[in-house]
């Protein structure tokens, strides 16, 4: 049997998967983040945590068939560009983990979001093009061709956030453009049309402006039928019907997947940009499938080990 | 020494190509195309001129690799959705074309844009990631990710004509949708832009509206300073710009490719698109390059031979 190890590196914690060939997670542990002297021990830290848990686990250095990075940033060809929460700049993995490993081994490494992508469509055994969201903090995405992720030469393919959907009052976005899909579908964007329908008074609702107003509460509110919290979701839907309409006539995929914390919505929200994308959608793509993603936090961890595993077959 | 045939499929005529594995072309001949009896002669009359050729050339059929098509509409895994210009419907190319020929051959398909795009890559000796427009009648596409061009599920992948870019006064498009890139950067879109800044009469011009405007004409006048056909290029750049931004940060190309009739402006083209495009793309973007396409109408044709050259590799 040979394993391989997904490493999904996140601002504060890193989470380390241990599976086999086919798949299936064996064991998984986590290291904290150290963000201290620009990430310098991260990878020295995980280095040891994996081999501490090899020697405890007496498992043969020769059964592992690499390790596999997603990281929070742009990577193309396994090569890092920066990574902000982290304080890297410039990184090329398989050099930069096989010295903190003290040996040559084999490395992969994507984009975070990308690597979920890719862990979402191999453990939901997709076979076709699929597009993936994940709606948060940010709005981070993955494209998977041919059943690999799109990291684009900058490393920004599937920055899906930064597609421009509003054009007649935009918003700024963090990355200093404006209109953005992440200044209207992550979660600040969300409880920000939520602020605004509820500052304009013309609909009724049960929601009121406060510091507590947040994504789980506009949606609960809206499978409770409030007028407001639906003119939400259909904001929020027709922005990313408008986006997927885009996508599908650039890349063409089978399947919308939503994921992040704003999917925790549900049908409720997958239904409502279906509807939506069917009014902006050229004809040959209209029965595109929008679903949910099923892995939430793991689905990272899970694309890190995929990138291995496709690299071997 | 092997070779290929490069076939590329239009309404009115059929260009074919044989070509070494070294993607030299060697020779070159036509068929008027057959649309009668929704187009059932055509790959018979392909097949026909081809066996005449090679018995002509006295070529061993042995080294003949195989023949690759490029299709007028969306085409996904050599399978043909339809070509209304052809009266086709359905036709799993490999199959249909080695009934027409007599005997099982070696056939790979893809939509001709698709297949110019390849086409460029291949000629151009590219290496990374690139996006190419054809701005004529209509506004097609191609995408190359990984060496590969991308068909999309629905064999809708790349049709940029089909990015909505105009929200505030959109235009009627052919596919039933408005504000598409087509309505404003096809050969009909720049002369409508040109007809409305003439009507508008704001701006000084030596150009006016009559049946002979067209988008050389105007291009014309733009280079010569012509201030109202310098407006025209740049409002037809800024649709560009903001289709190729979003573009950008889903497949993140290095190179987009300009070519159509319409490409024939040249560099004044490329420059303003580049300029506008800067103003919308995201920051990790910012040095895509934009560059004019080479091969003309010949594009596809090598496309289609690279489709089958690309397999044997």
């Amino acid at each position: 049997m040979k394993y391989v190890f997904g490493i999904d590196v996140g601002g504060t914690s890193v989470k380390i998967g241990f599976l086999n060939e086919q798949g299936e997670l064996l064991d998984r542990f986590s290291v904290l983040t150290d963000t201290s002297n620009h990430g310098d021990n991260i990878l020295f830290d995980i280095a040891n945590a994996i081999k501490a848990f090899i020697k405890e686990k007496n498992i043969n250095e020769t059964d592992i068939l690499g390790f596999g990075f997603g990281l929070p940033g742009p990577v193309h060809n396994d090569f890092v560009v920066r990574c902000p929460n982290l304080g890297w700049d410039s990184v090329f993995m398989p050099e930069a983990f096989s010295a903190a490993y003290g040996k040559s081994v084999h490395v992969k490494a994507t984009n975070d979001a990308t690597a979920a992508a890719v862990g979402e469509y191999w453990q939901q055994e997709m076979n076709d093009d699929m597009v993936f969201f994940t709606l948060g903090t940010g709005v981070g995405g993955g494209i998977v061709i041919n059943h690999k992720g799109v990291d684009g030469v900058h490393g920004a393919g599937a920055e899906l956030g930064h597609i421009r959907v509003e054009h007649k009052h935009p918003i700024a976005c963090t990355c200093g453009l404006d209109g953005c899909l992440e200044t209207v579908a992550s979660i600040r964007g969300v409880v920000g049309i939520t602020r605004r329908l509820i500052k304009e008074n013309k609909l009724e609702t049960t929601l009121y402006d406060s510091d507590k107003l947040n994504p789980k509460v506009i949606f609960d509110a809206a499978k409770n039928n409030d007028p407001l919290a639906l003119e939400v979701v259909e904001e929020v839907a027709d922005y990313m019907g408008l986006a997927c309409a885009t996508i599908a006539v650039t890349v063409d995929p089978k399947i919308f997947l939503i994921g992040g914390g704003i999917s925790n919505a549900g049908s409720i929200l997958t239904t409502a940009i279906q509807k939506h994308y069917l009014k902006y959608a050229h004809f040959g793509v209209k029965d595109a499938r929008f679903e949910l993603a099923k892995l939430g936090n793991d689905a990272g961890m899970y694309g890190a080990a995929y990138l291995i595993i496709s690299d071997n077959q």
